[in-house]
């Protein structure tokens, strides 16, 4: 039988399992990277474990959330990753030269690798035929000590793309589309494998814009075959010897198929506030708009900005409308300044940015209170860009431009007298590389902590009894977001969860925190998808830090459910029926005795409230038992490496 | 007898008095600024004053503080201002248009007119004859509505430059040596009108850097004369029109005289942490450096980044330091941009930002702790960075180019193979305008208040006793960023006095709002030129609204002086050993029947202290004496208008 394209670099990395859906492999990882929100915790846990360097062939730590430095801790945290990278043998790439994704993408990115990240948006290079996981930090720490990273393996879909975009419609509308399809839980448990006609009409760039927002569809990956579009992408940016031809087997066989032919797409747009809320610009057309934005790692590239900079010279932005760029790298700004577009932006109106994540996650640019802001990031969840009850749209750069210099929603087809710009790439990515520092011209060799850098928080092993309140009954798709939110506020106390977690939920109650805290241990309810959106593995921590012992939910979203056993909470899966009759302030009890049904491999708990007992469900691999029965992944790997099991967390 | 220049602009709009030192003069202003961060209350106040429109020549909204919009309430106040300027009529000037006194001299300073400015430097324009002062906010309220703004007919100091500044010495170095002279205390007082043969030899941006600065003398303003150094700035601007020809007499007397030889010039430095701890660079090489920042209504023109964007060309920041341009205008960055300059400034390393106040209030960019930063700006008080005990040094833009070559302070005398890039002026400036809404474009006609835009706080009539606790016992040199803090987490309550009062003074005792809001009235004591600093009437707004009814100091900057009458708090001067004899917690009682001692022209007061007496004096003028009785100027400015005086506030 042959291999789809997933299956194949899982083959050529596969160090344990078999490559059945749903049965638990582990890989090998050949790029990691981290960026500022995540970082400090995985080299706090890199530090903790007592591992000397890094041992993946490239591991890269980014500053490109909280490039403004509102706060001190910021640009603590910033000298303290410098030192870490420098330390332990990373890149390090310094704040304001762009978001983690394209700077990845611009320098590392390699068909037929593996890389894992502490981002959601990880897989961006899938684009480019690597395969590429997003994860919590502490998976990224133990892969960067050079341990396989273990998975279920994911169902893999074959996305069959057929025709071409025609004239205003871009890659941004493809996975828009099958976000209007799928929905954000459409692609959970799966990697997204795109085929067809259709791929060779896009160019690499293109791809890497639905391959990063697959994310939102909560895939767990999605990838793009190679051919002279990577090779040509590659060349542009002086890597051309690092192509590698990739494609599946003409007999490969997917556990599911979806065609989009490309040729019927439009202009589309995800109204708030939801990603998967999509409809064609042209319903939503005549909509006030107080603010555009251009930018973020699905849409900050060189060839995303070049063409807003088209539609804009010569032109104004409206007067009521502020009208924000920000590019995903500095590469990219350096390259549109060289070429004249930056000052033909500025002449038009635009705010022009710092390269940064920014205003993608509620850090500055902060929507004016009951307006519309269009963006074409990848994520509108409510109150995400900086206010509760915002009004943010997704679109394509080019939408972003037609409502700049219209001041409303326009379909750009229903524009006068404006060219469609198209996709162009540059003869070659030619920016400076001096703000990427490599491991051999690293500043430091000793880690320079700050006063808010703290201790990483560790859980005891996980006992016999949980037993609790449920002091917090939650609905679906309950982002990371409304568990930490990244507002700026609160993200810079990332490295001191002490303080963090006084922010844990607060977007859902804000008196949860406290009342958590003073209990003596606890249990929290959702719905569907919990945990879906951002990786940061805070969101995890802090709940444990609280004493949250277990997350009785519909469902879980793959990076956060990780996380969870990473810190030693209970993931425990309900049907509905149990939702429903569990009430927020229900005193919960798990009848077995905890610790024995994990070790042993026990799948069905039975759950105690008042009278009534229910039925919850641990589906867990040994490993993950393991790592729960330790009380989290750090304690657990310590144990390895000093348990006289011989194994130390590199050969893991 | 000859007129001085300054005489000379002020017989030219004299409504009240006579042009004698000390004396109070009444005088016309032709033009008004204000920025985003006294902008609303000034708004709010012309509202309450029930105004139709704005009666100068030019009245300009400027949105340049809080321009990162890292909080909805900034992004509504912006929209906010636009209203009010689209309303009233005055210019808006667009978030990310750059630094109001940089806009405002590429587009409205002209030589012989007056301004009138809420924030402290709003005397920039100086340096093209052009008489500015800064002033609390109701003050430009007050004279936006076409009434005469009062003032203290300062005393007129001649400072005489002779010579020429040799390589590497920059009109920064003038200012600072200044300061080494004089003290921030140097200028208290006084209009420092330069003079003398060196003068031509400065182009009117570098003149605009001394006069700007003039501001951490303390000097009410600093004036340049005008000539064909004058001419060609305003022709390059496409201005030229504008050009007046403005010299003082030959036989102008003058109240002292400064002489400053150019040629004895060298790069000099302010250390921590105020502006005029002057030394040599040379004194303080070698000191490592984490941070650079370019830009500020100080050092942030075209003319000012061009300097280091040439030192740069073709280097690297060095890899332990970063490096950040903010512009002082879109303008400048636009002809940069266009130039090549912002793509080689990208290369060598530079993070480029938005135009912005920014880092220089200590909103983003916040020093590492135990860092140095170096910065182009004016003022580095302790903690307006944004972090306690940090360590700001202050300097040219080419002593800030040279450490970020080196990573450490140099004097760029002793760089390797960089040439001197001296001043070089644009053929012309020749930016968009787009940013800048004229009335007749003005998108609103009705005011669009965001939800945390509150109302103008009002203190009743002042009362016959005052007696109450010292709450707060303080040193020497208070500046209102002690009082009010200007970092984003506090000032996005600008336009709520009653949360932003929370944080009065804490940076000198985070108890003190409390107290202070929970006792009946109260006093505060301060030792020297208490209240320098910013412009910000928040500093007495928020005392104010904490039930301050009097504050005793041995003496009180201008602006903040003026904010207290304006806000009916009564500003009493002590001697030095009364200051020594109260102590903190003691209680103060003042003798004398306030109301009647205040309206009755009495300038000694007594004050008991347990069962001490001592002498406090008022020093006001009539007008001020009534302020303070109707409780501040807004009342009285509206008993004007409703009280049968028949004075409205146009013709007050």
């Amino acid at each position: 039988m042959g291999q789809t394209l997933t299956e194949k670099i899982l083959d050529d990395h596969l160090v344990e399992g078999e490559l059945e859906t749903g049965e638990e492999i582990g890989i090998e990882i050949d790029q990691v990277l981290t960026q500022d929100t995540t970082g400090t915790m995985v080299w706090l846990q890199f530090e903790a474990m007592g591992l000397d360097e890094v041992q993946t062939e490239i591991a890269a730590q980014y500053c490109d959330h909280q490039t403004y430095q509102f706060d001190f801790k910021n640009t603590d945290d910033h000298r303290f990753l410098r030192s870490a990278a420098g330390k332990y043998g990373a890149y390090f790439s310094r704040p304001g030269n762009g978001i983690c994704h394209n700077v990845h993408r611009e320098n590392f990115a390699a068909p037929g690798k593996t890389l894992l990240g502490s981002d959601s948006h990880t897989p961006t290079p899938g684009g480019l035929g690597e395969l590429a996981i997003g994860a919590g930090g502490i998976d990224v720490t133990v892969a960067m000590g050079g341990a396989p990273y273990y998975i279920e393996m994911p169902e893999v879909v074959n996305v069959r793309l057929e025709g071409e975009l025609p004239e205003w419609a871009t890659a941004k509308d493809v996975i828009l589309e099958l976000l209007r399809r799928l929905s954000v839980k459409g692609g959970v448990g799966k990697i997204l494998e795109y085929t067809g006609p259709g791929v060779e009409s896009l160019t690499a760039p293109e791809r890497m814009t639905i391959t990063n927002m697959g994310t939102e569809l909560g895939a767990t990956s999605s990838i793009f075959p190679t051919d002279e579009q990577t090779e040509d992408y590659l060349e542009r940016l002086d890597r051309g010897d690092e192509y590698v031809e990739l494609q599946p087997d003409d007999d490969a066989e997917y556990d599911d198929e979806i065609v989009v032919d490309l040729s019927d797409l439009e202009p589309l747009i995800a109204q708030p506030s939801m990603p998967d809320k999509v409809v064609p610009v042209s319903e939503v057309e005549g909509e006030s708009v107080e603010q555009v934005i251009v930018g973020s790692c699905t849409n900050g590239g060189y060839e995303d900005i070049l063409p807003v900079a088209k539609m804009l010279e010569g032109r104004e932005v409206n007067k009521k409308t502020e009208a924000i760029v920000a590019p995903g790298s500095k590469q990219a700004s350096e390259m549109l300044a060289r070429e004249g577009w930056v000052a033909e932006m500025m002449a038009a109106g635009v705010n022009f940015s710092e390269a940064t994540c920014g205003a993608c996650i509620g850090i500055g640019h902060v929507p004016a209170s009951d307006s519309v802001s269009l963006r074409t990031f990848n994520r509108n969840f409510e109150g995400r860009s900086g206010i509760e009850d915002d009004n943010v749209y997704l679109c394509s750069p080019e939408v972003a431009a037609a409502a700049a210099i219209e001041g409303e929603i326009t379909d750009p087809r229903n524009l006068d007298d404006v060219e469609a710009p198209g996709v162009e790439l540059p003869d070659e990515y030619d920016g400076s590389k001096t703000d990427l520092i490599t491991p051999e011209e690293a500043v430091d060799d000793e880690l320079v902590k700050g006063p808010n850098i703290g201790d990483v928080p560790l859980r005891d092993e996980l006992g016999s009894d949980i037993a609790g309140e449920v002091h917090l009954k939650m609905e679906d798709n309950i982002t990371t977001d409304h568990i930490i939110p990244a507002t700026q506020d609160i993200l810079m106390y990332r490295s001191n969860i002490e303080k963090l977690s006084e922010f844990t939920l607060s977007r859902v109650d804000d008196t949860f925190a406290e009342r958590a805290k003073n209990a003596d241990g606890g249990v929290l309810v959702a719905g569907e998808n919990y945990g879906q959106g951002s990786s940061r593995e805070h969101a995890a921590m802090c709940p444990m830090y609280l004493g949250i012992e277990a997350v009785l939910a519909q469902s879980f979203a793959r990076i956060h459910r990780a996380n969870l056993f990473n810190f030693g909470i209970v993931p425990l899966t309900i049907d509905e029926d149990t939702y429903e009759d569990i009430d927020q302030g229900d005193e919960v009890e798990i009848v077995d005795d905890v610790y024995e049904a994990v070790t042993s491999g026990q799948e069905e708990f039975t759950v105690r409230v008042g009278d009534e007992e229910y039925t919850a469900t641990l589906d867990a691999s040994e490993r993950e038992r393991d790592i729960l029965a330790a009380g989290g992944k750090l304690a657990w790997t310590k144990e390895q490496a000093e348990g006289g099991s011989g194994a130390a967390p590199a050969d893991d």
